[in-house]
């Protein structure tokens, strides 16, 4: 995998657009997050609507469930959502469409007829009902929603911390990906209530802000690249990552499971 | 499956055999991990014979990578393995007899034509070369090697901390699982060198001792029981996770991954 990153050009790789990141500002330092309007775009809208509403400021982590997720929102549940919309249309597939970019995998999955990437985001597709979905994989940043499938709004999200739970795939809205600062999540300590939700408001970790990247002056932003998944060199990662062939592996695995295939981020040089 | 694990009466259940499960005392608390010797015997023994040997005492957790692994052994190096040995025949893979347990999973995997439980762990087996082996899921313990396949000895120990790097299956000793305690290992920080080591000794989360349980008094082991893997209760919970049918799901998944199954432990009432 060094090698191949070591022969990537600038071609191969791509800078983030400030209108579709957010950064979860912690006190353990930011968090980066990519939206993906291509399969959100109006959760990424009321996210942008909450974000510059100060919504968030001054709210918290409130659950870390092991080998699952971590969430945030209010834990009172009574902040208003000052301009941004309380219900979103549930935003769990899209269509399939010439214009939703697919490289797909070569492999086979079980969860999803077909699997790949669009725009740097790990995804489903079904051709048969013409539907495509971002998969949770790690780092994938979704809205969490009650019983009701259009009662998520953003103002509540998690971030998976562990093993791909993809049954959750198409059931709820992945709005983006962590691609910067998952550490900072998945080592928030466990909670010791039901599914993981802190039971005392002592434990809950204080969001400074949300803040979307483009309000923050240029000096001030992540200076990050992401290797793009539609190149051939990205190809080429994915299959040293099938057959691991440096002196250590004995036994190539000849096979990649979605989740397992990284999407690189670095800080741009 | 909350149903699922109401419905469970005392013959779903086992407790852990004394002479295969180690308690790995950190500050933070006791880790609980269960040996497979069934698949790794050699390794087994060793890792007994180096924990009474107080091999580990006073060392240290010395890795931790975000979505991979946190490794615990000896930095230096320099510490006399005692009466343990140095090196250990690569117990990757073991015979596939009717002696060795294997209840299968329903669905297909990418990493092995086949997957299931046998005794509690997830396995792969290959009936083409009469082969079967341990997984790598989230919780997983491993014994860490060098390029040669015979390196390891157990004196240096890894736990899989995030999505399931199959990849490794076959490659490396599996020795067993953690059952209680994996929040602990999965919230250490990650450390700021290449593959997550630890850069400064100061980071260095030390290690107390690792007791054999059955070399600890009764009154102060834990007292765990563990849902069995070869029992028609754990098919229903393997089906009930397939196929998610309670209020909230929209599209049940009709599949499961290996590592994505619980291997429930609780506290024993």
């Amino acid at each position: 995998m060094s090698e191949v990153l070591a022969a990537t050009t600038p071609a191969d790789w791509r800078t983030l657009d400030p209108e579709n990141t957010l950064y979860l500002q912690l006190p353990q330092g930011r968090v980066v997050i990519e939206l993906a309007p291509a399969f959100a775009p109006q959760h990424a809208d009321n996210l942008r609507t909450l974000a510059r509403g100060k919504y968030f400021d001054g709210l918290a982590i409130v659950r870390s469930q092991d080998n699952f997720v971590v969430q945030w929102g209010d834990p009172d549940g009574k902040r208003s959502l000052g301009r941004a919309r309380d219900k979103l249309p549930p935003e769990f597939t899209v269509k399939m469409t010439h214009a939703l970019p697919f490289e797909p995998l070569p492999d086979r999955d079980g969860y999803a007829p077909e699997v790949g990437f669009s725009q740097g985001f790990p995804v489903g597709r079904d051709p048969a009902k013409g539907e495509a979905w971002l998969a949770h994989c790690y780092g994938m940043v979704g809205a969490g929603r009650g019983n009701e499938a259009d009662s998520g709004s953003g103002a509540e999200l998690y971030v998976v911390t562990g093993h791909a739970p993809r049954q959750l795939d198409r059931n709820i809205a992945l709005v983006g990906r962590v691609v910067k600062g998952m550490e900072v999540l998945a080592t928030q300590p466990r909670g010791s209530g039901p599914m993981g939700f802190y039971e005392s408001a002592e434990r809950y970790v204080p969001i400074k802000s949300v803040l979307v990247a483009a309000d923050v002056p240029v000096a001030e932003r992540e200076n990050l690249e992401i290797l793009r998944t539609d190149t051939e060199r990205f190809r080429q990662l994915v299959e040293a990552r099938r057959n691991r062939r440096d002196d250590w592996y004995l036994v190539p695995a000849g096979y990649i499971d979605l989740c397992n295939v990284p999407i690189v981020a670095r800080p741009r040089t």
